[in-house]
């Protein structure tokens, strides 16, 4: 039984989550681990703040100094969140000879491989179950468990907010507006939500994953992202006419050609278990090539199941597990041999396309040309009347077979420049 | 980079499975674990049947020797199933000095503490991935990544046998006897099928879940247990009408008292996302106490995804990292402080009593005294009109609140002997 001390770098509602979790457990831990996991250390700017965590005297500080220059301390848990200071205290925590416990999905998706890369120098571990999928252990059953697969694919919910606002939509029939206002009330949804809504959350996480399951090396800026903010009640509605439900999926499939990597609102068949994700929940479906599918689903975010997920991580760094399998999966390697990203305008994906028209002769004829000229094939057409009979608009709805990404955008284009289309044209994902 | 030889007894459908991807994933193996995982023997009474798979020559053989005194092999994989003579060849490759990976659950439900402790005393470890859930990774996720949680409860499906046959009565409509045959046609139940369907499967797999994550020490025979056998299509109908599905279930659930352990065909309300699995699936949700409830859903039997879960421990042990989490959890350790079982009779649930009446005045005050007089309040009943009017006999279906199992039984051989009751009362459990 050895004593191992622990320094905790931001103390927000995951901070305080982990802080909970570590000295109100220590006991429970100790039997469970057989050592001794002593958060000795909490360092933010804020000292003043309560966050309703009886802390031992003297273990808040805001200098920085008293975890990384404190020989005693073997563990760093990063919860500051963002690119800077994070990165440098992260380098520095290495280079200090502690190994590293971090939330911080941003940071591993820009940092990765310079992190990485200085933790093997050092001989440390960086652990990060808790940046991908919140308390879904999502991580450690794709590094490890399903080791003896080939990794197929992977579809995922990965954002709890988009997928309340979705929810909040589809139950109901508010529109995006009203959905993000209510998850803002709730506290599910930041004041500038852009990250989540926007995607870019999403993307960050799935080139977590793509690294982690397929080796890919890819930057985020790159993979082709769709936020939900696009999404209007009316194709929640369309949706539903056709069995399906909108989830914000970030996709990764192993092709022949490479590896496709897609984030975007998505029409998902009723019939899959990603369409009953609700509220705030995570999910995520992986294919391996002898377990075939597999499904997790739990809460991705939130200061408990956060902790759960961060305090796994220490307990693994300690019991010398995280150390095994960190130089095992040489994650962001340079001799790793990853698998080749095709470029996002190659990606094939099957497309929901909504065009507001002027109800008019020919309109049909014009627009299907175009997707023809681009080689989409159109699987179905679905064209109602306007509800509002003083509004002359009428939505159509085109449902393709699967075409590239440039394709598709490129016919958006065109289809947009016509004088009788009187919206921005709006596409989404179709599952399958 | 070293290279470990792996003897592997049993050469059925899994046994084949394993041996496919151990042989014809070697290389990749190689690659992504860094280590040489050589199939050096497979042991089998049959050296006949041809089993699909290409095997080098000399690698198969019928003399256990080959394996159990070949000082080369490290890990010797048990695939024979049942208790003798697998016990005894799991003790001799203890006591040879190898690791042992095996599939087999009755054998650990029956002889988890006597196998566990020759381990312990050989330091020698056991990996069993595959004896619960098939593919899916849910012992090292209870095991390992939700370690920092108490565990509140556990609910699975288990069996995907028992779930293909349910599967089978609600989409079909088919009784029950139609469903079994046509699970026995497609190979998803055996000829004789009393290990599936009556439940002793599932309540071994709970043993070894209520051990792992509990560390409750629990004879699989005391356990409440109720198999499919007694549901009938009328079951599944009502359970429609009240919005719910028959699942399987296998319940472990930490109360003050201890922990209640059941295994039972519950209704599940449509909204749980275990009514959602379907056919040979398994599921299971676990709720800790940081990380709230996740949800894991994948093949649960089969030849290439219980082969995903054995190779998955055979490189865990090459790793090194079996050996940590062995030593960890020192499960069925003499030292362990486990949780209290309840005594089955004082497991409370709530209940779905279907009770085959002769249609006569007075039947429903008699019946609902019967279950006052056994402290049983009735949650709702429904009465409906036997559709056939030549037969006499009505089908009450009484839903009671949360009673003890020992107060239910009592009750419902009271029932029982009522003159104008025409069949056995079924018994099903209900979720929440």
């Amino acid at each position: 039984m050895s004593i191992f001390k622990v320094g905790l770098i931001g103390f927000g509602t995951i901070g305080a989550g982990v802080a909970k979790l570590l000295l109100g457990k220590e006991k429970e831990v100790q039997t469970a681990v057989g050592h001794t996991i002593k958060l000795v250390k909490i360092c933010d700017k804020d000292l003043a703040t309560d966050r309703g965590v009886d802390l031992p005297e003297g273990i808040l500080t805001d200098n920085l100094s008293d975890i990384l220059d404190n020989k005693e301390i073997d563990i760093v848990i990063e919860l500051i969140g963002g690119l800077e200071p994070a990165r440098t205290f992260v380098l520095k925590a290495l280079r200090a000879g502690k190994n590293v416990v971090t939330a911080n999905k941003a940071l591993l998706a820009n940092h990765g491989p310079e992190l990485f890369e200085e933790a093997r120098l050092q001989k440390k571990t960086i652990a990060y179950e808790a940046a991908v999928g919140g308390g879904i252990p999502i991580l450690a059953s794709i590094g490890t468990s399903l080791q003896a697969n080939r990794i197929e694919s992977i579809q995922a919910i990965l954002n709890g907010t988009c997928n309340f606002i979705l929810s909040q939509m589809e139950g109901k029939g508010t529109d995006y507006q009203d959905a993000v206002r209510e998850a803002q009330r709730l506290g599910y949804a930041e004041a500038n939500p852009a990250m989540d809504v926007e995607g870019i959350d999403t993307v960050q996480k799935l080139t977590i994953l793509a690294q982690l399951a397929f080796g890919a090396s890819v930057n985020w800026k790159e993979i082709s992202c769709k936020g939900i903010d696009s999404v209007s009640a009316i194709d929640i509605q369309y949706a539903e006419a056709l069995s399906c439900r909108i989830r914000l999926i970030a996709d990764a499939r192993r092709t022949e050609e490479g590896l496709e990597l897609k984030v975007a609102p998505t029409l998902v068949p009723f019939s899959s278990p990603l369409a009953q994700v609700k509220d705030a929940f995570n999910a995520i479906q992986v294919v391996g090539d002898f377990v075939g599918p597999v499904f997790y689903q739990g809460l991705g975010a939130g200061q408990r199941p956060t902790a759960s997920a961060v305090c796994s991580d220490v307990i693994d760094t300690v019991l010398g597990r995280a150390a095994i399998t960190f130089s095992t999966l040489n994650l962001w390697g340079k001799d790793r041999a990853g698998i080749l990203v095709k470029p996002s305008n190659d990606v094939l994906r099957k497309a929901y396309l909504r065009v507001g028209v002027e109800d008019k002769t020919g309109v049909m004829s014009e627009i299907s040309g175009i997707l023809a000229s681009q080689g989409i094939s159109i699987a179905s057409i679905i064209q109602r009347e306007g509800i509002d009979k003083t509004n002359p608009m009428v939505n159509m709805i085109l449902m393709t077979h699967a075409a590239t990404e440039g394709n598709l955008k490129k016919a958006i284009e065109k289809i947009d420049r016509l004088s009788y289309v009187m919206n921005k044209t709006v596409c989404l994902g179709v599952q399958g």
